[in-house]
């Protein structure tokens, strides 16, 4: 799969995903589904391709450019505009769902969308241009509450994968926007402040506070607010830099109430306020967090409370939390699972004219439960057969010839033990359903 | 949903799929799957666009004209050109996946396909731009065995979606080829004598063989042909016909021998040869087959062998046959579900200042394996909050107040029953499992 590309490979960025992988794959969403529906979140499937009026001029300019533009068609294809797009995200279709079905929805409306998203981002290791996303959201209701639910979905979303080396990072806009208003910043550098600090993982201070220093804060300040961001006892610095500001003391509180909620329900030490974590996204307007994994760069979840986009983006005036999931990042995290389980139980011969015979068989294995199949191959040899049965991972193989026709019998051979048994014609479906309910598929 | 369109609607001939639809589609989709599955057909997932060389030229100009392409990215944008195209079905993405994987494939590859696909049709009542295709296929066996599978899958899928009343009729292109024989078709008329004939579903008779003497065919020959399809002892007349024709004697040889194979495999008076039923599709090479239902216009799946058709899209030179389920017909088929799973078994109040302990109640309906949920909402009455319970459809809703507290309990209120109970704090959730395993939910 690393050599050059050929003319029979899927179009870049995208992938095939062959049986064992789309089996991989959707055992993961299965559990994931689980789990949503655990906590009374629903489907939601939209269209791959939304109007382009509807998808554009959302995410500004840069995000714009990712998204997959389709041709007018018919005698306006010549015009090369376009009018759809594939969708970019599942937040805006969210939106235009909750205008659409306003009343027709519950209230909360909890929903979860999992399925493919389209950009034209430069593929890489990891990043493609259709990848699975996976995100929940609860929209109406400015509860606290609806914020930690979707904080213990999401980690019962990691557990239910097998994650378990993960903590979650909490903080709030509030803390921040208190930040900036302890710090003097002045309000038009706020946002540029925030996206510089939000690099500290990934720059050192001293570039952090060049970064700060260049958008036009004072040095001393730029220093001091970054020294309080990274000291060792950093949040306790924080949670008394914030004291004066009311703002910053309703961030801290929004942030506390969020981790005692979710405390109690996942294990200790796995929730933290994280006054530095600031998310990139400008739309979040109270608690956001994110989930994060030793030895694993970025985050696999973030969300947060975007009270107001819903209606930037065409919706409704509504409150909403949610979170999104790092599904293809998760993925790749996962153990590779053991032994692939074969494509069928029982497989049967074909042999002399016994076709029908054969086929019958192979019926009668799927009655009682299982999976079977009769050799569609053009050999009438046993041991090219038995391969074939090999091959597609059978547990028994039936073998039914002349020798066998004449005895009223049918010679099951088990694969895995390399025993086999002469079983009267008539009893060879109870007898693999016997050996089935054993344990022994 | 029968007014007009609003800018909030999903683009034209596509559809938003809610919870309830979203679900009733799944269960019929997962029910498909355990069917393909139990023969051993292994799942295949493609990406939702091609690279336009691949998808073009490949169905003729007509389909062409259904594409959605695709319209390039960045600097090319300008162009107007398109280099990407929606995957318009799952046989062109197969052949292309045949190529590219040959010989990490199983051999025969048996595999199914089930996702949508889109095409820039004109909407109208069932017929939709983005519509789900559900493809079983086998390439790489030439055996009749292979076409009886296909066939014995199709009628386990439709039973496994409940339907019943269902005829599967078999020809062939052998036997279409001996009757053209036999019935002195010059060569050049063939494809367009049998694109009339496969019409008698529609037109009278005689409009038939207007049809057909209008493409040149002799008016008496014309008109005994469609007198022996359309006799009442067609079949029998048609026998006999084909008699000197050695394609055509072939031909009855093959439909005999899937009708034997199959009948052993579905009840009585499922399977039956069609000498009339022709297919519109030329790439058909053997047996051909439709699955119509009483009162449903046009076929709920259709399939044949087709030979060469993987080699002719670019694949390799492979033997295959398979069949195409029409699931958004059969999905109109199916009757709606009675009375609709609650979103969650256990509603918990919020109420006074016990959000935390309401919130951990929650968790611990889930532990047991229930939904449940808090309630979201601003209100602290619990009229509200019960009436939420019910929204839900919820089974249980517990009730956790001050008053609750004191006395240490939980007020368990059966919904369906209308009846409470109080529960001693510390065994409310084997309390509700026990219910749970009496089968409750």
């Amino acid at each position: 799969m690393d050599g050059m590309p050929t003319q029979f490979d899927p179009p870049s960025g995208t992938r095939d995903f062959l049986a064992a992988e789309f089996g991989r794959r959707e055992r993961a969403f299965e559990a994931l589904r689980t789990v949503f529906a655990s906590y009374g979140f629903e489907p939601l499937q939209t269209p791959a391709f939304e109007r382009l009026d509807v998808l554009l001029g959302k995410y500004g300019d840069e995000a714009d450019k990712l998204v997959f533009k389709i041709l007018r068609r018919g005698e306006h294809e010549a015009s090369g505009e376009a009018d759809l797009a594939l969708r970019y995200d599942m937040t805006v279709p969210l939106a235009r769902v909750a205008a659409a079905y306003g009343s027709q929805l519950p209230t909360p409306y909890k929903r979860y969308a999992m399925g493919p998203v389209w950009r034209a981002d430069r593929p890489g290791r990891g990043r493609y241009r259709e990848f699975t996303q996976c995100d929940i959201d609860t929209l109406g209701s400015t509860s606290p509450l609806a914020d930690a639910e979707v904080l213990c979905v999401q980690h019962d979303a990691m557990a239910a994968l097998g994650l378990t080396d993960f903590v979650m990072r909490i903080n709030s806009r509030h803390v921040l926007s208190g930040l900036l208003e302890v710090f003097a910043v002045p309000a038009e550098l706020g946002a540029g402040v925030l996206t510089s600090l939000d690099k500290l993982d990934k720059m050192s201070p001293a570039d952090v506070v060049d970064e700060i220093t260049g958008r036009g804060l004072a040095a001393p300040a730029a220093a001091e607010l970054v020294r309080a961001m990274t000291a060792a006892d950093a949040t306790d610095r924080i949670r008394t830099a914030l004291k004066p500001s009311e703002t910053g003391t309703a961030g801290l509180e929004e942030v506390d109430r969020l981790v005692t909620l979710v405390s109690g329900q996942v294990p200790p030490g796995r929730v933290a306020f994280e006054p530095r974590m600031v998310r990139g996204l400008s739309y979040y307007t109270g608690p956001i967090w994110e989930l994060t994994a030793a030895g694993v760069p970025g985050s696999l979840c973030g969300g947060g409370r975007y009270d107001h986009l819903i209606e930037q983006l065409g919706g409704p005036d509504v409150p909403a939390t949610g979170s999104s999931l790092g599904v293809e990042r998760v993925l790749m995290l996962l153990p590779d699972e053991e032994g692939q389980a074969g494509r069928i139980d029982v497989a049967v011969t074909v042999l002399a004219d016994l076709a029908e015979q054969s086929f019958a068989l192979a019926a009668q294995a799927r009655a009682v439960g299982l999976r079977a199949s009769v050799y569609l191959g053009g050999s009438g040899k046993l041991g090219k057969q038995l391969r074939w049965a090999a091959d597609e991972g059978a547990r028994w193989c039936l073998i039914y010839g002349t020798a066998e026709r004449e005895a009223g019998t049918v010679t099951v051979r088990d694969l895995r033990e390399a025993e086999q048994e002469a079983v009267p014609a008539a009893e060879v479906a109870a007898y693999l359903a016997r050996k089935a309910a054993a344990g022994d598929v």
